[in-house]
């Protein structure tokens, strides 16, 4: 079996990080060996991009500009750790990838599908998570968690309706993606662990029959 | 008469930086308000990234990043000080541009034409300057020059092979863009800044009558 990559996407405070856990202990309890990304960071580069993108600026962040360092950090993750991973057979589980940028800069900030297709192309040649878990969750609910984890982020301080518009486009890329299954993060933290836990089975299942 | 974008363009030790001031100087002898920027950098975000860019880094900086890095801060710089300033009817005179990514990335990483010609549409949105002065100079004596100026960066320490193919492809947009004056750098500083002067007031004849 080659080496998959899995993919954790959805708002904040969807609960991405505890169902990153949850597929660590999955992947161990196979005996798979993985490595663990984050976006946007995973190297020493790419997490300086990470903060930089998350700070306070002084002066207004264009669009553009943050999605040009989305993808920055992404070029040098998928470089460095990702593809070096897979071609070592080590699966790669990863917390956000490009999914992220396509609802959030597409999406939210609203900048135009052919810009996002454009750097997708230039930045993934074609690789393409064989799993991704988006874990659906009404924003004001998910924000309400994640404020419980201290202050909020640049991005974390946007609008309401910025996270709709995010949303809704999460939505309708998980529908066009065969490899995508839409976890319902908005139930009791055991349903929604119980749910991941099948989707990653169902998976495991079919690569490995 | 709109506002006009020149842009100095050149290897390391070209004389870049000299040719700003000439220009600075007739900008101020003809009463032409204008704003000065420098690549990558010109905003305080985009100063930041030009130190990322030019750092050493413990890790290998993928060619790709390196790309989406300088377009990130060329974005940045094009929303908040660019495109305000043509606006408001100031010129803007710019050390290094596009041509440069085209040059450096595209002709001296060997990153493809394609790659950089969707990033420019990205950014650019069509902008190009209405005057480019490209120095020129043999790789060799413009570093020579360069390390008299003290410790070189990551990009300063690539190999001479590098810079020839950078040169090799200004030379070839050179002569693809009529708005583009090919000046020799490789000769006694005055001769440079009269071949300077005769090309900046030649563009303003032509764009003032
Ligand atoms: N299903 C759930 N119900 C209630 N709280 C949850 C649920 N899932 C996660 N949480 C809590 O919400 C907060 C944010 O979860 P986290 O996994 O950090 O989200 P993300 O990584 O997607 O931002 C954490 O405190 C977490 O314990
Ligand atoms: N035509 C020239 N002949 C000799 N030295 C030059 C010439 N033009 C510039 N220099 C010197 O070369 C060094 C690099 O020039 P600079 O303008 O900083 O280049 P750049 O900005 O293109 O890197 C400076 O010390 C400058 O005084
Ligand atoms: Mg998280
Ligand atoms: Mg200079």
């Amino acid at each position: 079996m080659t080496a998959k990559f899995i993919v954790i996407e959805g708002l904040e405070g969807a609960g991405k990080s505890t169902a990153m856990a949850i597929c660590k202990q999955f992947l161990q309890q196979h005996h798979i060996d993985f490595v663990q990304t984050r976006e946007p960071g995973g190297t020493p580069l790419a997490e300086q991009l990470r903060n930089l993108i998350k700070q306070q600026h002084e002066e207004r962040v264009a669009s553009e500009t943050e999605l040009l360092l989305m993808y920055a950090a992404r070029a040098q993750l998928l470089h460095n750790v990702i593809r070096p991973a897979l071609k070592q057979g080590k699966w790669v589980l990863g917390d956000r990838h490009d999914m992220s940028s396509q609802a959030y800069q597409g999406g939210g900030r609203g900048l135009a599908p052919d810009t996002l297709n454009a750097l997708s192309k230039i930045v993934l040649h074609g690789l393409r998570p064989d799993l991704t878990l988006y874990l659906d969750i009404p924003p004001a609910i998910g924000l309400e968690r994640a404020k419980g984890r201290g202050e909020l982020d640049r991005i974390e301080l946007e609008t309401l309706s910025f996270f709709e518009r995010t949303r809704a486009r999460y939505l309708q890329l998980a529908q066009q993606d065969e490899c995508c299954v839409v976890i319902n993060a908005d139930q009791p933290i055991e349903k929604v662990h119980a749910d991941i836990l099948v989707a990653l089975e169902q998976f495991y299942f079919r690569v490995s029959s």
